[in-house]
């Protein structure tokens, strides 16, 4: 039965978000502080080639794979989206976005700006959010205290950031990740999917 | 000058949210709450000719006037938008909404929905908020509970909620107020608000 007055349901669908910028910006920082402030999301996890960074946890942060196992999940067509970025693969197991939708929560997804794209095209929905860092300075200071970088891979990593920031009309929202704000960066991402949940054009007539 | 990686900033008017819905659903009763919680909003503070209820405070929650000053108000275009609402006059004093933009804080205005209409039409920018009641039974039992209504008001209240509901679609927002769930209506507010100042469509690019 229809109420007179709120005769309204939004869609059941959990929202997909996909959080994107720079390499550099901190989106893996942000994403594991997500997950350790208990945020209520479902957090896929991505497949790439790259090493791991000390820390990080195969099947939390990313499934390390070889090439040879990369080459496999394209062959197999378990990639939802992937790309090369920097010489490392990166792609998304279907199977995660199966897991996640299943789970009934709002999804994040974790893509470079060449990915966001192709979701963009393929998930119309999806809520795009860049992530971008408050000034070239501070990305350079980012990406040289990850000491993973040689000086080569830095001059390229800011020139590829000064090409992806001109996409960033594509996105639906725009973060400064500010130095030291983390918290303040995930609390934003938070508040613009609890909006998200909320835009009428979401919403559903129950007739 | 121009940062290479981010040369946006975002508009630095203040934002002008309305929130609007049909009488009943809780309109004051969520701005006085945000007003308690201390959310940093200028909550603009409507004209109006109806009758003061019990615990409402001249100047803060509304401005009291007779007939015969709000006929002088609108002669002498003071207004920004009013209207009748349920033979009650409600108008948006404009030195209220010049002093809010002035305090460079986000705008919250609670306006019914014809004058939402109105807002929309004059400031398309604007973030309109509707607010609805879970049901109309929830809807009937809060308009009981004011216990200032006649059973014929009551009536005409309802048969006009579901006519404004026709109308959500010129919103871009809907929120459920939930009885006692107040403070979640409250933070969903804040949330689409916070959301709001990092859409891509509000950035401008510095050149």
């Amino acid at each position: 039965m229809t109420d007179p007055i709120n005769p309204y349901t939004f869609q059941e669908k959990p929202l997909l978000v996909v959080i994107s910028g720079p390499s550099g910006v901190g989106k893996d920082v942000t994403i594991l502080r997500m997950k350790e402030l208990g945020y209520p999301f479902h957090f896929v996890v991505t497949a790439t080639t790259r090493p791991r960074r000390p820390g990080e946890i195969d099947g939390k942060d990313y499934f390390f794979v070889s090439m040879q196992e990369f080459a496999k999940m394209i062959d197999e067509n378990e990639l939802l989206e992937y790309a090369v970025v920097y010489g490392d693969y990166k792609g998304i197991p279907k199977a995660q976005v199966r897991e996640a939708l299943a789970s009934g929560k709002d999804v994040i997804m974790r893509i470079d700006v060449q990915g966001a794209e192709t979701i963009r095209k393929m998930v119309p929905q999806a809520v795009l959010i860049y992530l971008s860092a408050e000034s070239e300075e501070a990305l350079v200071h980012r990406l040289q205290q990850r000491k993973t970088e040689e000086a080569g891979q830095l001059a390229i990593r800011i020139a590829t950031a000064r090409k992806e920031q001109e996409k960033v009309a594509m996105f639906d929202y725009l973060v400064i990740n500010r130095q030291d704000h983390l918290d303040e960066t995930c609390a934003t991402i938070a508040a613009i999917i609890r909006a998200e949940r909320h835009r009428i054009h979401r919403l559903e007539v129950t007739l």
